[in-house]
């Protein structure tokens, strides 16, 4: 028995069945460093999918911070610490004024869980909005705004799910047309929670759209939603666990980049780049809605070590540029990208360091999922490792690590030619 | 302004009011180890309160696994690790052999979160019964389990709370009913279900009761409610957040001490010395079922870097016989508080380094909630650190840090005395 398969037994029996992997070809890691990862053979991997080791794999000034503030003291915020609050203090300057409460946690599930219930506790109403092709986290109310898999007992009344944005098929027929088709969406699910007498809450996006395939939309997008929501009453949480800490280049949170004011803004993965540290930023009233309606506390959430491993982050995204990394070598690859040729080829499409290419098989727009998974596997045994999603699962998902460089980007698309080279359309 | 305030200013301002910290004068900590903290002062606090900081404070066993694994990888489970099956193979060797499957998560609330829904998908029901002075965290989900707070808008339909045990005013009058009134409570509850058409799916408890004034209940205790349980075709789930990984000295896991053979049980606090991770471990049929209905997946849990916190923690409490010395420390500590005279003293119990005093102002057993609370600020300012429970807040909580010796129970004991010297009962 083969070391993967022996590990892929171990699995089944210890985590049961059903704990899905990547790839057809599962990879067994042993060590990482900046944008590349080695398996048990030693063979290298171009890592261009992980946004959790945000400025790259083991870096040494997170790992110096995790390792300084763990020898020293690690406990819960109902001590007084200085490290959450110089922390806090640090993320909120770099948002909307107004977005300037926090609250810490330890996954964006956490996060969006809390981030949800602020939407109860602002308007006494428990009617939730979010897209129909997206996911926001794994606890059991977080888990309802997810189209993924249908919750046991089907989804609560209190949630509805309203058309996605795409940018091949947009809503309304047309790309002028589907902001305000959008809202409408969001408008008609209002007013029959307003009916139904659950009343709305909160509609929950990632400004970006991320899960729903990154479809191109322009700056301004979420101007008609966010009306429709703010004369209703209710709150716009953006879920910035992918687009966020500057990823998209030209900006540092997604919603910024769409031109939106969230009430509430939710974040994760990157965080802590791989340490389990997440936050809900929000408008004072709401966090102290929110306070006063739960009495929350959480016993790992801003302890000393997570922030300042979430410190030393937003320390390496300043001191290398990383940002303007994202944008230079986003650019870069994104025409490298667009000028690559394939009938397949449906949109090459992104920002900054989270761009994709959307694989359709004719010009009815079909989505070629099955086309796309298989290149995302030849890509891993090429030593790329790449993702895909949206709707059809026929969306490249290149999301790598901040770090990212030209000869990276070169590295990439050049298999990626190769590989498509290779394939019949 | 003091530092203290200004750093309570910072905390109201930034974290939102009603964040509350332990302690008339809260404590500002910036240093740790062992079962010792330090305040910015230079003054030295013996820790009798924190399980988080399961084998002491800044443990460098812990600490220099956190580095060590931190500095070389750090992903997630959909590629194949070692760290994560290295340490399930070695927990739930611990435990019941029935008991072989684990999820790792990053917190308590996220264990408790899945729990709950392994009721539902084995039942395909959805009652839950908690008892009504408790708290399993911090989701939507799990503090609707929370007698602390009442969610907005109410407790759903769907949860239902039984009286908690009590060793001075027992259920059903007398030590020797209160078994049988407990599971009679229970049975009700599920009887309700079934007539509300919602069926029950899990019981949910602490097998220890901490949150309820960890009363002094026999060997046995839960068997005839395991049985009411079990006959409804239900979950026993044993939230060892609080007893587990040895603290209880004669027992690794609570559920042993008391001689219950849960379902489902879920640990967090202690389980990475102050690195957020977390962990159901269940039936593999049971974690299949969950798997097969809900497809969960958790970025953070059980990274490579979680799993060797964790793993340093089962080496450090084996290595230094860190549950042997609970038992010893614990019942060396037990006698002396068992000594102490003071009209006020209801009861003195636990077990282990999970100790605690019940203060009651009368014959009639009235809790003395104001006196037991102005005696855990009257330790703090002689350097003390403890807390209070129970549903009147007047039980002592010491559940110290598992390296506590004997010298360390006897500076408690001795400053708890002359604490009560100097009160008026």
């Amino acid at each position: 028995m083969s070391d993967i398969s022996k590990l892929l037994a171990r699995r089944e029996r210890l985590l049961g069945p059903g704990m899905t992997t990547f790839y057809r070809e599962p990879v067994h890691l042993v060590r990482g460093k900046g944008a590349y990862l080695w398996d048990a053979d030693g063979n290298r991997f171009l890592d261009a999918y992980n946004n959790v080791a945000h400025v790259g794999h083991a870096h040494p000034k997170v790992v110096e911070a995790i390792c300084a503030q763990s020898a020293v003291l690690n406990t819960h915020t109902r001590y007084l610490h200085e490290g959450i609050l110089d922390y806090g203090e640090r993320l909120t300057a770099k948002m909307t004024p107004e977005l300037s409460s926090m609250i810490m946690v330890c996954t964006g599930s956490e996060a969006n869980d809390i981030a949800l219930r602020m939407g109860q506790a602002m308007t006494g109403k428990c009617g939730f909005i979010a897209t129909d092709n997206t996911y926001h986290g794994n606890t059991a109310l977080v888990s309802q705004m997810s189209s993924r898999k249908k919750p046991i007992g089907g989804y609560s009344q209190n949630v509805k799910q309203v058309p996605s944005p795409d940018s091949l098929r947009p809503l309304g027929g047309s790309p002028l047309a589907q902001a305000r088709e959008f809202a409408r969406h969001v408008n008609r699910a209002i007013e029959m929670f307003e009916e139904e007498g659950f009343g709305f809450a909160a509609l929950i996006l990632d400004p970006f759209f991320a899960n729903e395939g990154f479809p191109d939309l322009p700056r301004g997008f979420l101007d008609p939603v966010a009306q429709v929501v703010k004369r209703a009453g209710g709150l716009v949480i953006a879920d910035e666990v992918q687009p966020g800490f500057g990823r998209t280049g030209g900006h540092f949170w997604g919603y910024e980049r769409v031109g939106l004011v969230p009430d509430v803004v939710t974040m994760g993965k990157p965080m802590g780049n791989g340490h389990p540290v997440a936050a809900v930023v929000a408008r004072p009233e709401i966090t102290a809605a929110f306070r006063g309606a739960f009495g929350y506390f959480n016993t790992f959430g801003g302890n000393p070590v997570s922030a300042a491993a979430a410190m030393a982050v937003l320390d390496v995204i300043e001191a290398e540029g990383l940002q303007e990394n994202a944008r230079k070598v986003g650019d870069y690859m994104l025409e490298r990208l667009q000028a690559m040729t394939h009938p397949f080829i449906g949109e090459v499409r992104g920002d900054g360091l989270f761009l994709g290419v959307e694989f359709v098989s004719d010009g009815a727009m079909t989505p070629a999922g099955d086309f796309t998974e298989n290149l995302v596997d030849e890509m891993r045994v090429n030593g790329i490792l790449a993702g895909h999603t949206g709707r059809g699962g026929n969306v490249l998902k290149i999301r790598p690590p901040m770090c990212f460089s030209r000869e990276d980007a070169d590295l990439l698309v050049d298999t990626l030619e190769t590989i498509l080279a290779g394939t019949c359309a």
